[in-house]
């Protein structure tokens, strides 16, 4: 089976290369880049001297002869790749944020300056949260000989906050107040193209925020928690959401404070000196449990034991997303913490598991890693 | 005049050495540590080779022979030597959280396990964050030949996170909703006795949560915005707050969610697929010219003008808070963040600082610096 | 088949259990650690939670159960292991320096201060750098019923430094002349013991040597050179090795000085303002490619094209080793620069690397890995 | 008195402004960009803000109104500035490469492709390695009103790599052999201008050496070698010089391998499993006390004390140059290690010290920091 990929000069496509190298169902890679037409991948890329040998050409090439493609262009372009890739009846995964708001339009035109290329395309694709979506993609995916099957792969800050959401969400364990998602990201997550804020000199040995209140991502998250929400309120709740850069390649992760409902706060003396530990223990174990529980058939998602705290050092260069469950000290919000490396489970893993899915493979093939301590 | 300091061993002992040994008003400085006793300091710190020539004595050496003495060791064992300090009627600097809690010796049994030595000099001790404290810190130094000087120097989370907040709460716009601080640190703010938590590979190249719910840092921040509220409420409110780890040795960086109260929120559209950049622009300009107002008489405090945001590199080895106000999409939180290096404003520079109001220096006297822009 | 880990607890003990997680002919893992006997793996290294379950057991069990051990102990606890193994006619591999020596005792008691505990096991024992012994490793391996296996998995410096050598060395085209080694390497070489030396704020942000002309490494390399050298000299001569210490958790970067002999050198003219570019380019790519073919059969080694510089991030997590050829301005030194991860190629790849080849696996079996370019 | 600095947008110029601000003698910094002329200099540096109020003007305005003119401009533009500043008697030092050559316009032509503007102030300019040209620097100053005085401030790696050698060579303790300079360099080397080798994920956790025999500042060490040298060959031996760059902003750390001559090599046992440690030990510590004597009255230069190694982290943000002084295992060569921070000893501090050398202030004015320990 050949898996074709459009846009691997990025970092995304660069490390889908990577992942799709070692997976035990594709045979052959197929990769295209605009700019680097014509050369071999590991002109571009030397980590893959000898390792892997492509030799890169262009979009029309690779949806030509792959049997599932995936783009990891700039948002803006995917519209009309997926249309040919649909037009071969080829499933079609995109990386960009081109396809993550469904029918939506109105919201992907607000926040990403220009419209649909072709709404019918934009109405039948499924949002890539393979956790949240599993049964949609599957779905999708047994239909591919007749159907269009159009994956947006969700953003990498998105990924992270929704997935420590989503059984608090669906379990209707919280109350309609506001969520509040703060996050720290490698700087990986800012590409390959040079801009002076990833210039090493600018962010090594810093730590700061950025876009606040405007990074595209805060629709996604918002849409996300919305639609994974056991009542959903009338109108969508504004989530804030707060990128920062942390000095490192990789990794995202995401503290995000989710206010309980009034069946689930304690009522605990807020006059003591310190709150009671024991009572706080035990709610958050129980909230672990449930997590635990609701997530033991997602191989991905590790709900760590009491005590443990996610790093981004320990999922690096894995697919994984692991997730522990606090409560504030007075008992009333959730404080949930999850993490993820933003190019595999954030990017190009995410967009192999939805391969798995929609071809039925194991969903572990291709990405079997244990990470590495360090 | 000589000032002495008690714990130099220690990464904050070492930095007041490096700020006192360029302090125009200290001609001389007499250092102890118990561990070090005899030794050069340079034998300790390299740094300081042909910079800085001090043999290190005992505390009660360097209580007798100083005019100022400040003390860097661990947590517990300020009181006593606060009481030899007073007893000579030298001003006395506690870079440790013993006399951060004034009288208040239930929070601080609570959560740092002993009580207080001698209840009658906490209830004297003032807590030293210069930007609000002023005026008591100022007149403690005025009657320092008659009466106790002893400071309680800030914990360095504290300060970032009161700073941030001290013009909102004191001119009530805040609500009494939940307010939140989520900060990272650079790994100097563990010391440097060797931990694992520590050890290179364990934190290098990775950013995790620690200590959720459970940071000791916790009462001192909901103390302090008790005390800075315009209108406290009854009892305090349980602030939430949650540390992480950032790969750098030096700073912190604070971000903080506080409701604006009913007069302040902005009505916004909810429905709007993007909210209206241009009230939330004016709302927070608005907000930004109150805190540079209300700042203007500090000088190591900079309001970041309108679209700048805060970064650890850029306050590195200096005194300075820089602080950002912005507004959340929908109106109705404000988000602040401020930038401080740990080791100075966090700790020794914001000792220093304190030593200059307590003998009416002119406050930047020994902190004058342009800090690098890396 | 079960592979058998001794020390797990280690950095490179828990890399091992990372490779051999992923073998395909590694069907089982058994695993010791004195300190931590009877706790699950992801205890004491998170990063393998839900990936790899393992509960830590003794030596002896590992020993017995095992159909080939790896120690990954500190020097000096391999002898008696080993001669467990032998006796069960186990192969075993050791990491640490214990087996490095061969025969010769007094170079080892010299640097490492303890005797042999049984010469006999010793005198057996190959030395595992694959690409100068792998015809000795694979004969040990076919007989490996009857006699015993015992490698001595090599130095993570001497590693780096023999091969970029090798070809020159076997080749001839040396002089007898001075050899100098210059080698930086991340933090991880110090191990997970806490030492001052490898906490984060001593170490980060900063580039030292350390033990100049006393790290043990030294006569390992030493003994190399004069075993892969053509004409080797009556005596060894002394090369200089230095190593430095690197901000970054992984890889050795290796920079070896080696002087031609007389009918390599180019006689260029010493008075031009800049030495003739082409002649040195022309003399460059010879070398080049000799090397290129020299290793053309050796799966790990990657011989750069012209121009291309090794680094130690383009090899992260891989077996690879990467090699630059490089020739003076005066024609009359060989610059050699080579890269490897040190706790693969350096340590734990290698040790499987040596498996695969002992047991007539792929050598590139469990190592497959195109690395990350980051 | 006023100071001009030409060219503060890129990293010296910046570090420049900072460490004139706080010179006792500056009472006034006049300030040129041409990509910012008319903007504020916090505009351009954050760090700034508040700490120093400059707008920008053009070259010709600073060298109107200047006492002394510092150029941090890029190679090729300094010539026409000197000129204009030789015209009304204004001292003139340049931080780029144009005046690091005296007369020597070959070399300068070969390495750097172009002409010089004006021999005759080439002629007349001094290299300002404070330490080796104190006396010629001072000279010059003394008649500053009526001779020009042009100082060409040295590279990074010159000044550390120089300063190690100078008193081996100038004592004669070195063979002619050959000398090898292997340097690190933290990645604030390689300027503000985005290149993708400064790209954080390009350069991040990863140690790499670069443009081997090919780096501009080989002919200007090899000429130090040349003339710091009691009695210098009849032509300049080719030095080898080889780059690297370590993942950190700040620091220059070269270790230089120097062939001692034939009075000064020890007859240490080959065969021996170890050398003899006791004679290495003696004669490093003679040549320790050589260095520190020799070194005695430059108030930058510290030779470290037996055992201590210099490490690019101790020196941060001052002028310090550290050295160390060790000799290979054969007693042969000399193995010297410096460390600086590149931009300060290594551009902007070097090119004060020469200021004050000219204006006959205190060597240390303006540079009198204990570095901090990180």
């Amino acid at each position: 089976m050949t898996a074709g990929v459009i846009g691997v000069t990025g970092y995304a496509g660069s490390e889908l290369l990577r992942i799709l190298s070692r997976h035990p169902k594709i045979t052959r890679i197929s990769a295209a880049s605009a700019s680097a037409e014509g050369r071999n991948i590991e002109d571009i890329y030397p980590n893959f001297l000898s390792a892997l040998s492509i030799k890169l050409t262009n979009a029309a090439s690779v949806i030509e002869e792959s049997d599932v493609v995936f783009s990891a262009l700039p948002n803006g372009h995917a519209g009309a790749l997926a249309k040919q890739a649909v037009e071969k009846s080829t499933p079609f995964i995109d990386l960009s944020a081109d396809f993550r708001f469904g029918s939506d339009e109105e919201t992907y035109k607000a926040w990403y300056g220009t419209p649909f290329l072709d709404a019918e395309t934009h109405k039948k694709s499924v949002y890539g949260l393979v956790e949240v979506n599993r049964a949609s993609i599957a779905a999708l995916g047994k239909n591919r000989e007749t159907e269009p099957v159009v994956i947006g792969n969700p953003g990498c800050y998105p990924t992270a906050i929704s997935l420590s959401l989503f059984p608090a969400l669906s379990r209707g364990l919280l109350s309609d107040g506001q969520i509040i998602a703060d996050a720290a990201s490698g700087i990986s997550g800012g590409g390959r193209e040079l801009l002076r804020a990833y210039h090493f000199c600018e962010c090594a040995d810093s730590f700061s925020p950025y876009k606040i209140g405007s990074h595209r991502h805060t629709p996604e998250i918002s849409r996300n928690i919305y639609f994974m929400e056991k009542d959903p309120p009338q109108k969508q709740r504004p989530v804030i959401f707060t990128p920062h850069l942390s000095p490192m390649n990789r990794g995202i992760l995401a503290t995000v404070y989710a206010p309980l409902n009034k069946n689930e706060k304690l009522s605990l003396n807020h006059k003591a000196p310190r709150p009671p530990a024991r009572e706080i223990e035990e709610q958050t174990e129980r909230y672990r449990r449930l997590y635990a529980s609701f997530y033991e058939n997602d191989p991905f998602i590790r709900v760590l034991p009491q005590g443990a705290l996610p790093a981004t050092g320990r999922v690096r260069s894995s697919n994984y997303c692991d997730i522990a469950v606090n409560v504030s000290q007075d008992g009333e919000t959730l404080i949930l913490t999850s993490a993820i490396d933003n190019m595999v489970k954030g990017a190009a893993g995410q967009a192999v598991q939805n391969m798995n899915v929609i071809f039925g493979f194991n969903e572990k093939d291709g990405l079997p890693d244990a990470p590495a301590f360090f």
